[in-house]
């Protein structure tokens, strides 16, 4: 893979992976939303097919990291840190991208919501949040669903047939889903620093009226758990398997 | 492909999706249903697995593109324009065939709709509306929301395996299905020219009493977005990978 | 494969599948159960993946019919009639062994329904029922279910790489889910003349203190709609593929 | 397999499981969760997913089992009982670990569940327990339940294909959302001994405030019930397949 594939592969396919996860929450948080309050089983299948349309776009070009913490497990897995710049800064574009296409497609609904008396805030949209704010236990949360995303990726490189019969970024997405369902309620599940850092950027940015804030205080964690938990991820892998 | 089983294939396959997606539509909307008002993530999975159904047993025929907008992307790509007649007769030909099935299925259901004082509006159940009425917003969130399909499909040939294990279309299939959870909200996602206009053609058509407005002031936008979308696809495609 | 397993299989298969079908209906509508109303989408899966659970275990002794319309559409298609009347009386006795099975996991809970002051009725946990009684329109929609059914699986044989990957059932299963959510509205789509019937004996026989009526007037509807609806996919696959 | 390999596989994918199950239960339950009331689809697709990141986890060190009721099944299928006793202490020592890490996950929300004036029981996070209390009724529920889970896992062995895509696991997932479905309303479907013992010996050790009863006197039958179902499920598949 040529540095300009995985450049492009990472900047299109995380750009796909928000547009449909930042989506799936305007989806149901936003009014005038056909899907309005559907739910949080739609929110997981969401980011799950959100995952999986934008891993199998990126994977000729990229092989689909979408996810600085996957990207870092995998350095740790082969020692070869050659591209994770290259990955990281795909992905951090593609962020920062995929939510502008978000709001694009839910342009006529962020206008409503500003245009309303009370306005929703818009930041859970873009980026986490935690429902008990606690740095210390939300890092945790993070690290631990961060491992249970990336040390399962580890492994699934040694299934056989997967590879073969292609449906292994399939079963990732499955993964995320499940992620979600299990493991999301404490803190919005991040488990990746591009998926959270780089929205929050572009709603910070985006001239979105009664916007509320960015919430910047709680940004570090969605980013150093995450990390945290792809480095683990890593360590447990080359100790284990 | 002969162009004979090009155009039974998109016929076929594109009345089975149809009467599917409308299908699940008129399961959740209609009173009398036992699947009435059973939310949002049934209407997406109704419609993924309507794409599933029709494009497996089109496959063999045609390929199963069911779709314009996709037939457009990949003759982008190709260069090949020699079929796209075929393909978008088919298409239009299944679309209309299917929603008149999916009215016979719920033909008890519509009569009893009729039959009460307010009769519910029934165009919903064969084509799109959007949220809030702005043709400008309503055509970009049908132009992203068509490339978040096309892009991908096009990339999914190019993935190793997916041919081979004949799971290509299973994984279009819950691409839709995320479409809908993520994109969905603003306008009910058509993505599909055929999907939409078809089945307006058979609602004006249809003897239904007390039907409601056909709303062809709507109508170009899931025509001409979706067309837009696919077209953006294959030139994307063709430039990044 | 030998006579002994073509009964033996489809016995246990379809045996399976009503405990999974009949399962999930038991599982909604009975009081104390942990999944009470839990919707019609957990309807849909849960039948999809009894389809799953039954046909992959009977596929390697008998192939995995479960099902009169599908065995009857094969001979159509094959003109190969030799062991139908094996295949039918195997899933004769596997749905009404299935339905004892359900029964027996729900034992407390049947019990304790009868006891309460008003009882529920019970057929539905067993049989299917129309929304609307209309026995020509609950017919035509049982017809076109079936065809929605038997169509795809015959043309899935004509799909390359899904025998070779196995996951030929699997896309069967999720066929069946799209049919409970899109198609069920109306009559709780029996699309298969054994899982109606079979289970209607059941209920007939079992000691379930006030079980209310088996309604053997509707008995034909969803035995026989599903066989046209089996022998028209059969003649259109001949025709058309 | 070496017997590290095992025991190190079965740990670490039983915790996974675990993690993901007992998460998802503590999801939907718990106050100050984003899951909170997500419903029984929810726990279902969650607790299998949690069977799919563990089983592809630890397939390539042990085979995935991560249940005693599987290696007990397998064992009598094949006549092999020399790992039988690793298995099922890696599957012990993982479930009690995975209870610990899901708490983890949740500890904000199960201190501010402590520190509310009623606290929430929080047992059902971790162990299964009865709908209704009958327990011959209970004990069969999870013998068919069980039966309904290892039986079909025999089976897909002799599946041609999905070994080669590996995608077998995949469909063990969804047969395990499936008897969440069906199956789980009387009794929360243990259908795995170390499943249920495991998080029990978790909860009666960790200090969790107002924790409520480990409800030692139902634990026999979420053991029980599953190692008879399992047994049940290798004897019916040698003699019928």
């Amino acid at each position: 893979m040529s540095n300009g594939d995985i450049f492009v592969g990472e900047i299109i396919g995380t750009a796909i992976l928000i547009l449909f996860g930042a989506g799936v929450v305007a989806a149901v948080v936003l009014n005038d939303s056909k899907a309005k309050d559907a739910g949080w089983v739609v929110i997981a299948f969401g980011w799950g097919f959100g995952v999986m349309a934008g891993a199998y776009t990126a994977a000729p070009l990229s092989g689909g990291h979408l996810n600085p913490a996957v990207t870092l497990g995998i350095a740790i897995d082969t020692g070869n840190w050659d591209k994770v710049h290259l990955y990281v800064a795909g992905q951090m574009i593609g962020a920062i991208l995929g939510a502008v296409l978000c709001w694009l497609v839910y342009l006529a609904q962020f206008q409503a919501n500003a245009e309303e008396k009370k306005a929703q805030p818009t930041l859970g949209i873009f980026s986490t949040a935690p429902a008990i704010r606690n740095p210390m236990a939300n890092l945790i949360t993070e690290i631990i669903a961060t491992i249970a995303l990336v040390l399962p990726i580890l492994a699934f490189g040694l299934t056989k047939g997967l590879g073969e019969s292609g449906t292994a970024i399939l079963i990732v997405s499955f993964l995320v889903v499940g992620i979600g369902l299990s493991l999301g309620g404490p803190t919005g599940y991040a488990i990746n620093p591009a998926r959270d850092l780089g929205p929050r950027i572009t709603h910070a940015l985006l001239p979105i009226p009664n916007k509320g804030t960015s919430d910047w205080g709680y940004a570090w964690v969605p980013v150093v758990g995450p990390l945290i938990g792809g480095a683990l991820s890593g360590l447990i892998f080359n100790a284990a398997f």
